[in-house]
């Protein structure tokens, strides 16, 4: 097939690489001869509004392809739009051609005056469910030809069907930077002390994990480590915290601990309510939970934090390996709608660990959409541990550095105009 | 004076470059023919138990200075021990030489046994209090000659004597670049949001306005910063952050708010409980209380978090400035022993902001020890902000970064064996 305009949206939570996957989907598609390469503003919503950015203003000076590589959360603005249920529309009669005054209609109507041959959506499972509702929907109307291609986004690496996430690699590594740091500070006092440190991750503890990489680099924590992929034990868990007030140097426990962790019935001071708006539970202050718990239960010094927003945000200390990969994707994600796929998500598949090395394939995002993806049980080991073959496999995805320009002593950001 | 062995101590919190205030001190008394330069272990109380090291052991090569500098936290550990009240031992009679079995006694015997012309401590102003005691207890002893020298070190940059202190710069730097990172993730959704930062800074609102420096480079935010300079008032607050929801752009209302907030009274889920090993109290949950009351009196979506231990351990991304100012103030420290001074601390003086330019002088630790230096009125701005006076003041502390050395992908560390 050949391009006349394209569209590119980002949505979901930020990442520190997410603009250079946009910088992949651009650079491609402007290189396989799209007239126009359009970013939707705040996600979907922008389509439904027509809000579009012209993307040659945007990214197409190398200054500007370098500080968007530097500029963490969404260039476009991201959204957290659910678009209706499939199963009416798909069901509706074809000579139809999107059924009146639905949100399907709408974006039909969008895509034919701005004469879209293909949409990129970078984001998480949720906007692969999207990717695979309008894949689903467009299929067999007037817009058959129109690709819709999904480019994986997530600093939780929960996708299913690809080896790893854009995104995770940077967030993989301001944690093990974090705990390397923490590990030095903690390390200054010969009194015992507990730390927790809640790392990002609903449902799957791969951010987690990647608390062990500090031990590369000589620190002796985190002593703990609880990822969701494990039933939590709030008795096994004071019984470890007690060993290694008991038997670690200076009586120092450095914890990391996900998110997602379940304490309900456990600790009575845990709130896992909010829900976001995919219905998902915003479980919140399984750290806090936990500190109350230890200051009740053992009566040492202890105190509780989280990464929160900065671990998807730390494009400052961003992977290399992470960064050129989300633009590779991004490039690949375009490489698939030309060849005439639709309804897939591009991916990472890895050949080996060491030296490390990979290719791009992809997959239906009906493989994608709406799971989740945990980690594979030989990456855990016994309850507050990750295995060595955890440990080689999260190496690779942290290495690099890509050189920040700095700007009044700040990493300089590029920033849209309103 | 000459210099036959000096003793060298790190006290207090951590901060990023305090080792590099170590390897000045180091440097320049073997410049000036100390013959051995011992490290104690874990501030004065390394001192009382002999624990030293010898430094040549550990900075004498290239590789390992460049290392010191990019390690955060004390790498020879911290206390916070105090020494016993003065005024009964500086009465004491002097033929008597140091009362029998106290605090002193022991020290003088272990100056006497490592023959210690003079003891330097990398610290704050609880340091300082240490450093004063000891210069006025070995005054007119058989122990006069030894000299007691103060190295300034905190991030909260609440020292009296010193136009800023060394620490205080890259914590800086990490809290303006996490404000910068932040604003760019909390402006990809168009919806009504407030988040609530909470900085270190027990007394004073140095670092909290830090946080201003993030708008140098593009960051709408901080919206409102709240220092512990201004008397807190939670129906103002309220009505603040109600303003930024209408008028904001998104209704998005990013917050800085100093640890030190006083809210007793106001916030029923505020608790300031707890003291360290000084008496002094730690106010816990300024931003969480916040958070509690914003979403029960705005019923908005509200987030609070900390940036808690990682702002005094990032050297990742440490001020240059800070860093080459931290050595160099080491070195000064030698310099004031080395013309006989004593109870003194070394000092940066700040000649202009604009080309920036300093010097190194010094300051009787009298005038350090236990006081406080909060921002200047002319600093603040209204209620809820800060001056252009402060950001003038501030900007040049941040500028420039270290070359870092990474190993597996994570910064290089200098770790003392056991």
């Amino acid at each position: 097939m050949s391009f006349k305009n394209v569209i590119v949206a980002q949505s979901g939570g930020p990442t520190a690489v997410i603009n250079s996957s946009l910088l992949g989907v651009y650079e491609q598609a402007k290189k396989l001869g799209a007239c126009k390469v359009y970013g939707a503003r705040y996600g979907i919503c922008g389509v439904f509004d027509g809000k579009f950015i012209d993307l040659d203003n945007v990214l197409h000076s190398l200054d500007n392809e370098l500080l968007a590589m530097q500029t963490p959360a969404s260039l476009l603005g991201s959204c957290r739009r659910r678009l209706p249920a499939v199963f009416f529309y798909e069901a509706r009669s074809k000579a139809d051609n999107f059924v009146k005054g639905s949100d399907y209609e709408k974006i039909a109507s969008i895509f034919k005056q701005f004469d879209v041959s293909a949409f990129f959506y970078i984001g998480g499972n949720d906007s692969m469910e999207t990717v695979w509702k309008l894949a689903s929907v467009f299929k067999g109307t007037e817009l058959n030809s129109v690709r819709f291609i999904g480019v994986p986004k997530t600093i939780d690496n929960d996708l299913e069907g690809t080896d790893h996430c854009p995104g995770f690699g940077s967030a993989a590594k301001f944690v093990a930077t974090s705990f390397l740091e923490l590990d030095r500070d903690l390390s200054v006092y010969d009194k015992p002390s507990v730390t927790i440190i809640e790392v990002m991750g609903r449902d799957a503890g791969w951010l987690t994990a990647a608390s062990a990489l500090a031990r590369l680099n000589g620190a002796k924590g985190p002593d703990l480590i609880y990822c969701c992929e494990n039933d939590f034990n709030l008795d096994l868990f004071l019984a470890d915290v007690e060993r290694g007030l008991s038997q670690n140097k200076n009586g120092r426990v450095l914890i990391a601990v996900s998110e997602g962790l379940d304490l309900k019935n456990q600790c009575e001071k845990f709130s896992g309510e909010g829900c976001d708006d995919f219905g998902h539970v915003q479980n919140a202050g399984v750290a806090k939970a936990l500190e109350l718990v230890v200051a009740k239960q053992l009566g040492c010094k202890v105190r509780s934090f989280e990464l929160s927003l900065l671990q998807r945000a730390s494009a400052h200390i961003a992977s290399k390996t992470d960064v050129l990969e989300a633009r590779a994707v991004g490039r690949h994600a375009v490489d698939l709608a030309f060849s005439g796929k639709t309804g897939v998500m591009a991916t990472i598949q890895r050949n080996s660990n060491n030296p490390y090395s990979v290719e791009f394939s992809s997959v239906d995002v009906a493989n994608v959409a709406g799971r989740v993806k945990k980690m594979p049980a030989n990456f855990i080991a016994g309850n507050f541990d990750v295995s060595k073959e955890a440990v080689d496999w999260l190496t690779p995805l942290i290495q690099g550095q890509i050189s920040i320009k700095f700007k009044n002593g700040l990493p300089a950001h590029l920033i849209l105009a309103d």
